[in-house]
């Protein structure tokens, strides 16, 4: 029995989308007021969805503490009332847009979960804008 | 045109988790407060997904008054305000976590609909905790 | 400058209505479905108003983890995955329905909040029912 | 790295389901309230899905600007406030079911978004009822 | 024990704002698209919060099913899938905006319900616009 | 006839709770990880709600447009995007509580608002804390 069980978690959050390699003008051509030096922030909504087989002894999918303690440790504790650009390794070298936000989460917790799982990542910026990842 | 039609449903319940063959201490160890003899429940919120052939007479997927009383008199009336472990047949030989009771909705609504339908469902045990099952 | 500050929260409780006085027809007949034996449950949530006067030298009416504690240890932790008819010392003597549980919730903050604050509690029983207790 | 990216949107419409080659009967019989000749309305909620892979450049998968015009320009301008029926083209010879209405609005935005791109669409009637299209 | 109960609801309706005494020009300037006269429509939501005395006997303000049921029989039918302008009687006479929707269904339920309680009326036309009215 | 009508607006904002008279270890103590100097960031949700007299000749309390437009120049073009320590005049001097950015919402759009109505600002800072000031 395949299923895929899900965690919600949230994280608040300081950013700014730029290129240091590029002038003001083209930030802000491309990134708008997202390039804002001064920063802006979001509180992020956080989806994470493992897939695999059903336990038949427990009938738990994973224990959604295991994920919950993942999730807290490795993206709660790293990223939440943070400065993305500042704050979070990989955002010195990648801009913090939602993809890559999404990105960076999977890889985290990728890393500590079960290689028997997939793995999806679903992150709201905004009500309105949000992403998909599954690696 | 192919598509997916969704109708949600809810319905409130008593549950709790544990094993007969396993000790209260191995109980409590796997399920936590989840395993509390006196049991606690929930607001289970579905959604349950239709797949298939649009209509071309109608525009329709499948008449969703049809779905609605596939949930109403398979799901809802047999789980509403009820003790999944004693009044829910099922539960007597399977633990009602989250993926089993959607397993369980996922099997009666299954029965009951057009087999050139395809089927998921999607089972919220709380805001931040749910599975989706396909079968 | 008098203003209003809420913190959210929820738990998942099992509970029926009914009075032990009563017969069982006269307990369905009253709370139908909800006076099940076996029980039923919900998630309830909570949102809590605390009113006065903001402290100019913070900024804050009240540090809302003095509040968010105060609901953990006098609410969530004695409600939470419990049996409120059973478990929780008030409803031995009252029917637990959302206007009482309201109110014990109420009862248990105060006792615990600078008398300074005027109080407010909103219960969702479910999405659709819900009730505002203001003492 | 190959994602999915959102823009949530929203349009106030009236529509009717009818088929003019049918009886009032028939109509009433297939669509129910669905065909009352007064016309009902809704506030539709739309999720559209945009497929592909990030640019390494600017960390977006599409400026999400570039789809939110697409959907002003050629759904909402067109839907919001609307009779369905009567004023948008496409349902002249299509019954506004929330399938076809998926399916023209996927229709409309795929002629402008860049090839490269996947597309899907999701569409709320009421909260309770929605679909998803992918082409 | 004074306390407010809340039952939610909810209608899809057609509609139009319009003086039949102005010229279209006077109905766009004041009412915009929503004078569209081909009419336009909503999934409103609705909050119907009564306050009164806890009955001691029950644990209840009011059985909410009673509340159901009036709001069923005085809104719901003679509101749900129809044209607000045509077919609800109230609105030969009066402009069908939130604020006099509200007034009519506050007007519609208090004739129903037990003189001693409060009465309020919350309505959304939209997710952002909603009024409340106390009578 | 007196009614409350609503009107919902957002922005995303960074900031961070610090007074520079405070030394770091006194500011960490109050305000925990809101004081992080490089700032954290929200998706602030706004309700903005005006009461009076419904206008007989309209049926609108007031034409929302108006009040939409006041919040978008005076709030939202002010906050949207922005570091509100650093580029929100208020805030230079007054520390961004939640209570404080209510206090300065509801000054800047009073300001501007046809002073017989009533004001009232409801500020969601995350989806469990948020307050309502009502001057």
């Amino acid at each position: 029995m395949r299923i895929t069980a899900y965690r919600k978690a949230h994280f608040n959050a300081a950013h700014r989308l730029y290129r240091p390699d590029w002038s003001d003008e083209q930030n802000t051509a491309v990134f708008g007021k997202c390039s804002n030096p001064h920063f802006h922030g979001h509180n992020y909504d956080l989806e994470v969805g493992v897939t695999g087989e059903v336990d038949p002894e427990t009938g738990y999918l994973i224990d959604l503490k295991i994920l919950k303690d993942i999730i807290k440790e490795h993206v709660e504790d790293a990223m939440d009332h943070r400065n993305l650009n500042i704050e979070v390794t990989e955002f010195k070298t990648l801009i913090p847009t939602a993809e890559h936000i999404a990105f960076v989460i999977y890889n985290r917790i990728k890393k500590h979960l079960d290689p028997k799982f997939d793995l999806e990542v679903k992150l709201f910026e905004t009500e309105r804008n949000f992403v998909v990842y599954k690696g």
